[in-house]
């Protein structure tokens, strides 16, 4: 993708609708940013609303021409067209995310989903289900997976440059919900029945939990949490503090917060390997930090000398130019992209492509819900429910 | 333009045509890119190299249908159609910029050209003139003055924040050309007849003037520059160290180097007054540090707490989730649509706006002649010739 | 203590005996740096090994006329002196600390010991009971609180500036031990016989903890621990993730490794309340970072504006002048030395000093004991057995 | 040096006198501690202040029993004595060293001064001369050439790690004197009688020209330099900024400032060879950030893997516990005892012992002068009146 590369031919932009994300709604212009950031999406059609009101004046808001007042609709109106779109994007609160999905993969229309899957694992596996039975692409935006030295370090991980892992170290905490809040944002975010069991736990604790299991490559199995709902009234938790066993023996640690006052998106990992330990964070997320053991720190830059293909990928600019959360975001569009393309033209797909799908939004519904069992029976050591 | 913010009804995305910025460039998919970023520009013309088989190519690459061999063809033909390009974004090696800005302002058509303005200061002033006969809109895509926190930072001098400027401290050193290089981007800069007669000076030091200048808001008095070519054979300065005098009694120094061993993009700048100093690294552009005399440092981050209107202007997601170059680049092309859709409506331009443009690029042309002429004088003191 | 301040009439230095600390030892020349720093003791006699050759020589080396070839023999004959030594510093491994401390305590000699207190439980009652019995001034070297910074930190919380807090999370971690290690400071470090049942929790875990708690002022209410051995052959654990309660319902994650590749010392601690988060790094302790909710984070340096009484009175230097590991574990005699002379002249003592004792190292042993039996029944949640 | 290295027979303590540094001094105090920390020297005796009544109150406060009105009694009466002082040091303001000195250096007392050497180049030339004559040990305190990762730095460019140096910046910036200050400190440092023709350029631009030097091993050739006192009725400049070239070719940038609002003691070292840069910092003094070309940055840390000999000479405590400014302080020291104990014992003193002393002081004089001339002449290029 590197803009500095020779080039590819490009094929026709892919005809994208959306599903929620109107006036109002954070998420869903982010989604449109990342199609848009590598010219390879044209947003053609939208139900940006359950209101139909705003939904149209959100339609006429961006300029798009085919607005719908429910997904049903757009669904059903957009396979009969010749120029119907043929992916959507569902930015909906959780709960809304199989219903708004279903109707779209039925018809075979690829999905972009927001994360996490759905509000509760009973609807996951039965989303995951109708996923597979569809045939399409899939795709859940855990956007930090599209950072470039997060695909570095999964990189190092699997040629085995940190050595059998031992430890990880993953946190996300922010502070928006220290105090009781009182917006759209947050309203859903802390209502069980729209977010699901998980609060913290869902919202970001999912990221985190994804983001290590990407990098690691390691398989869970067992964790031990401990709960809190901090801010009074709270329905769901504000904080997680969870410890992890996976498979191979390794151990591991992840905090999520919306409660640590000062802290904006920490997003954190840290991994330690018998060879070599990693540290990266979200807030700069240029810069992947390497430690072998036994020799001098050693920092990787985006871009920058003795980075792999894998980051190459996803890079646009030279090192020392930043990219941010939007590029990272528009890297998992552009793998999904790759992945639609691929369908339309019938031709195989680059082993290098990877994005989160089902199985990552199985494991993270899961992860809610073991949160949330091992929590209420006083931190006890329990599996994914899978 | 914070995408969380209430909606605004949203204009009829610009025409945009571009010259320069085919197979091979780089910084023309960047412009690519900023364009499109918040969807106001629609790229629909090219002459997008002076080979003509390379500019059809680029154009299919591109997916762009009105490809011209020439940008003299494209502003006469885009200039007749009633769907023709409102504004043109040029991309060439520095000598071509005003040959091929001339022919668009003749006919009214916008400008966004790549810095410097030209590779000569008699040709500058030349260009300027037409500008201002021209009476479109020019911006000059000084990308640094985009980022948010130096849109902060201008704004907190501005209000006194700092007290009185007494020292400017900005340097922008980069390692690339630590040793003779062999390819496109580094054989016309350091070209005399294709960069002007600066070398680092052109191409980084320009930015770092006018970056300062930005933010302090002083106007320089005098520099004495003492300038190098430390590589065997270059035939451009490769270092600069200049001493700066302000009008009002402030000092400064600016450093830019092609030949600094291991930094990427470090563009740098501090600033102290009598109340305070600040601090700002584009490397890790969401932080900004203040230094209030007696008082602890603090930190502020871009779309975070204690920033003011002028860095909301310029953020478009949430503090903790960073921006990067894209997004300050982009912020110059979301200034300059505000600039060409107020011309285009006859409505008043937000006072808020600010974008470089003709007076900038004189200034930086200047300096690049300056920085010669005082080196060649042995570092005597020189003011800029404008 | 600040050497600016104005001057307070020295009184005469503490007459200061050594156990341990011969050629080859570690920690015993820490000791006797931090002894020396602000000319407070002076040492006169040691019984540096209990091989009575090396003791001799090593008495020679460091120019201690009064060699004891055993801490009985010193115990008993610098009672009889009139020159006498007034403390002693014990710096044997943990198994030993009680057995030295004993006949000191009984002759009414001050004892400065090395933390862990000792290597069990039952130990460290009985040495607690000799302790309180004897009236001495006992000081337990937790050095890491006598930190300049974490007195600030300290104060801040007393002060409420963090409001009622919520999360504690603490970490200590190095990489010394990732492989199989054969050395003298490994050896009794990787010994239960000698070290006790905890490896990297009674060595260092024991200082997370306490630091946490001189800072956080909370109690401890019970943890889940889960304890590791990566290193085959390790006889004892060389990572624990920890969960912690405490009584005033705030929660909090420790975690301690010597098993973390590419970490030299790193000693963290972060702690988030209603009002406010602070963070601190041992690694580089000159600086506390406070992160106000809804502020700008600001960074309070060592000596700098906007520090208080509590991190002044632990100040040598000018701010930004950093003071390190030694100056912090002097700051631990400086305190013992002031409660020393205190007792010496009969007059009351400061109640801003404060140093580790008893009450500290019971506490420490009692984590130990409950980390170890709370992995062995699979992290149930354990308390301190006090 | 280090304290877990095999042992070294300690030689008796070097007897020490001192003159200046009583009550309300700082740098005496320092001094001493720096003296003490590695237990090689013993104060005997002092000159603590030219008031009589201060240096006796001074004395006792410090619990020196040799006490003298005036530094002439001093040098005359103790060196009468068998046990009379070893060496002097002079912690006086700039214009007293070369007086204080001369009494001593005439008796073959070893002097270990405070800097700069003198007040004024004439008689920085003079005192040259006599401690040539006189043939004692004479080390000026650079403290900051103490400080293990730069003797790490200048390792690392005496094997050419870095390639050939191509460029030099260095700066040290602080605010202390942002506004008129009213203190003993204050006083004489902006006195010229007192502190010599320079104010920053004196008081620590001498300390970044010396630190620089001392790395790069470079020679000067001329320097342009641009003083200014900012501060109203300031006597001495408080900022300068100075170009610099050298003999081999290199260039250089040369800052110091004591009106930069927020820093402290912000002595920065960078420096760029044809095969690496470095970057150290003295607030943040245990690492050592390498940049290498066409390779990863790495990060040396004191005490830590891939650090040489000349480093690990001046390292006490293991990497990732900190030392600081006074433990690089007390390297001074120690290097000096080296020199004084082979003088003494008739030894030969270890090649890797470097401490600054004459030539140190006289070019420091001479930056001085060469910058206050260069000014006057509108930053005329000036080399050192040598």
């Amino acid at each position: 993708m590197a803009i500095t590369s020779a080039h590819v031919a490009r094929p026709a932009r892919i005809r994208l609708g959306m599903v929620g994300g109107g006036r109002g709604a954070f998420i869903g212009a982010v989604h449109r940013i990342a199609a848009r950031l590598d010219d390879q999406y044209e947003l053609v059609a939208g139900a940006f609303s359950s209101d139909p009101d705003r939904a149209a004046a959100s339609a006429a808001d961006l300029g798009v021409a085919r607005s719908y007042a429910s997904f049903e609709e757009m669904a059903q109106k957009e396979s009969r067209r010749k120029d119907g779109i043929e992916a959507v994007a569902i930015v909906t609160p959780n709960h809304m995310h199989a219903p708004a999905a279903l109707p779209f993969l039925k018809r075979g229309i690829h999905v972009i989903c927001d994360k996490p899957l759905t509000a509760t694992l009973q609807e996951a596996k039965k989303l995951a289900k109708a996923i597979e039975a569809s045939g399409t692409v899939f795709a859940l935006t855990h956007n930090y997976t599209g950072y470039p030295m997060i695909r570095q370090a999964r990189e190092m991980v699997a040629a085995s440059e940190l050595g059998d892992i031992r430890l990880v170290n993953v946190e996300y905490a922010q502070d928006w919900l220290a105090e009781p809040v009182d917006n759209k944002q947050a309203d859903w975010r802390t209502d069980p029945a729209r977010s699901g069991a998980g609060g913290s736990t869902g919202d970001i604790g999912t990221h985190a939990f994804n983001l290590s299991n990407f990098v690691s490559g390691l398989t869970l199995d067992t964790l031990a949490a401990d709960l809190q709902s901090f801010v009074p009234g709270r329905r769901v938790d504000d904080n997680a503090n969870v410890l992890l066993r996976y498979t191979s023996g390794a151990r591991g640690m992840l905090w999520c917060s919306q409660v640590a006052s000062g802290l904006e998106n920490g997003l954190r990992l840290r991994m330690f390997g018998t060879k070599a330990g990693i540290e990266w964070a979200q807030e700069n997320p240029n810069y992947l930090t390497v430690m072998p053991l036994g020799k001098p720190h050693y920092r990787l830059t985006r871009g920058g000398h003795g980075t792999g293909d894998a980051a190459a990928r996803m890079t646009r600019v030279p090192a020392g130019h930043p990219e941010g959360y939007l590029e990272g975001f528009a890297n998992i569009y552009a793998e999904a992209a790759l992945a639609i393309v691929a369908r339309r033209d019938g031709t195989p797909l680059d082993k290098a492509v990877t994005f989160p799908g089902v199985k990552e939004g199985l494991e993270g519904v899961a992860f809610v819900d073991a949160c949330v069992r091992s929590s209420k029976r006083n931190g006890a050591w329990t599996s994914l429910a899978l």
